[in-house]
């Protein structure tokens, strides 16, 4: 039985809750939003997977990381859901207190992205962090209605913090074990298969965000060929310059990943929402391992420009930019 | 006294209709929106230029081109100032019952993009050809509602039909002539002036369009710099190697062409009104001119990839593209 912290509790984070219960460990819920009312009627889930619940609860849910860690100072895993968005707060400060607290603690990181794993590493260079590729289709409805449509699936391992390999290993398979082995399996090489998931994350998840469209249109338009596909070998360029061998088979399994259904990426989702988008750590973090080894990214790095316009838009929305009145620029016009 | 008849008659025909009845011209409109309406009531025009009319009326309002012709065999000048959609219609086949009518008949094209005169020389290779760079800030509002609120100015050339160069230049200034000197001027190469709208037409006009963002935000998020700037630099490219020096100080001039004003461009303003976007003349044009030269475009083709996509939606939403229910696409996950 392991003690579970986890921050995060939308569409990936409360159903990881959801199976480490069943699997007998103690489990403690940050919720941000609507915590009296959750608190008071819990989770309403419909999964494929672990069985539809009404009213389910974790062993505790708090309000706050703060009353986590005055409740319990020796937790073994703290898993972090939430939605990566490095340009807006750091993951490493709002878990700081847990791993001050509970020192012996193993950090689970269950977000999107590339790399997120140094900023924990170089902030907890004692602490073990476990990787997770979550490919789970699962979604938040809101008030605590939880839908997972498609299988749980997510894939576990280290990354390497430096020291013994072995320990690290072996906490990373015990995660696994506490998450149940039908679900969460390990691989020796995590950051592979975060590399193969931006294969879809870079290219569909970011280019129907900033078309609004679904990958079925885009498919029918014949974008998925003359846009998506050479995108994505570029990623593959980036990953073989950082020693990971995606292949054109992946690339074919991610073009038609959607089969026949007009599915909207998570990041299209976001954007509808009027969520923040997490492309600085799909988009921005793959560009910057180009950069290093000098990969050409014509594609990826138009992209990103809009996204950036995009990402501007959902900030002015949400009142964290500020216009000024005029605009001092100079036209030789006027 | 010349006899002309405009067809397209919003923001840019009515007021060059206005100018040219001032200017002593016989001028027929082709109303295909709101004829009856408009017949009665006429326009009310605010113009900076040539003042505010109410029910202003041309000489005649006809519903369609066949009707014109009924009226008159002996137009001397017809103006085409409908939005170029090469995509959807062929201005040729619009024109073709004047010029067959009215065989001395010149086509004046006041429309938007570049090459949009090859086809219409082609198919009328023995009239004259005058091609016009609009540079006026006016909006129709709808229900005949014009409002004109920058300078009334265009440039004004033949666009070369393989025949005597001195009759084609005759017609050309001819024109000037009858839309007013004071609003119409004479170039020499209006071609070069074309490529020069599009240095600010196949950058801010499609970006903005794909952000769904005016330009004062792109600039104040540093795209301008990031993004518009190296994509001005392609259109100069292209523009170089079909023969067309487009300076520096040409892309500084339309980086900050927009002042200290939000601007929303000609083609954003249509993805909002869900109207069908000119990227046929405004991208994929010059786009066509850099693959004949071999010219490296690899920001635009980016952008022209993904306005295919915006104009997927806008064509879906007018009813123009059919839905399968389900895709053929084949996932290896389902």
């Amino acid at each position: 039985m392991a003690k579970i912290l986890i921050i995060g509790t939308g569409g990936v984070g409360t159903i990881a809750g959801l199976s480490l219960t069943q699997h007998g460990n103690e489990v403690t819920f940050v919720v941000r939003s609507n915590f009296e009312e959750l608190k008071k009627t819990g989770y309403n889930i419909e999964s494929c997977d672990h069985g539809d619940q009404t009213n389910w609860k974790p062993h505790r849910m708090v309000n706050s990381v703060q009353e986590a860690i005055a409740n319990d100072k020796n937790y073994d895993y703290v898993l972090v859901a939430m939605k990566a968005l490095p340009d807006v707060f750091s993951t490493a400060d709002i878990i700081r207190p847990v791993v001050e607290s509970s020192p012996n603690v193993a950090i689970v990181l269950f977000q999107n992205g590339l790399n997120i794993e140094e900023p924990i590493v170089k902030a907890f260079p004692n602490n073990v962090c476990v990787s997770g590729v979550s490919m789970i289709g699962s979604t938040n409805l809101g008030a605590g209605e939880i839908h997972q449509a498609e299988p749980d699936y997510v894939k576990i391992g280290y990354f390497d913090n430096g020291s013994d390999k072995a320990p690290q290993e072996k906490r990373a398979k015990e995660f696994v074990q506490a998450y149940g082995p039908k679900f969460a399996h390990y691989v020796d090489d995590v950051v592979y298969h975060r590399w193969r998931k931006l294969l879809y994350n870079a290219t569909f998840n970011t280019i129907c965000s900033i078309t609004r469209m679904d990958s079925g249109r885009l498919w029918l338009n014949g974008v998925s060929d003359s846009l998506i596909r050479p995108a994505m070998g570029e990623i593959r360029a980036i990953a073989k310059a950082d020693g990971h061998i995606l292949t054109e088979e992946d690339e074919d399994y991610m073009i038609d990943s959607d089969g026949e259904v007009y599915y909207k990426p998570s990041m299209l989702v976001d954007v509808e929402k009027g969520n923040l988008m997490e492309m600085e750590v799909i988009l921005k973090a793959p560009l910057d391992v180009a950069k290093k080894y000098n990969v050409p990214t014509p594609i990826l790095s138009v992209v990103y420009e809009l996204l950036k316009c995009l990402q501007f838009q959902l900030k002015e929305a949400k009142g964290m930019v500020e216009l000024p009145e005029k605009l001092e620029r100079k036209s030789a016009l006027h």
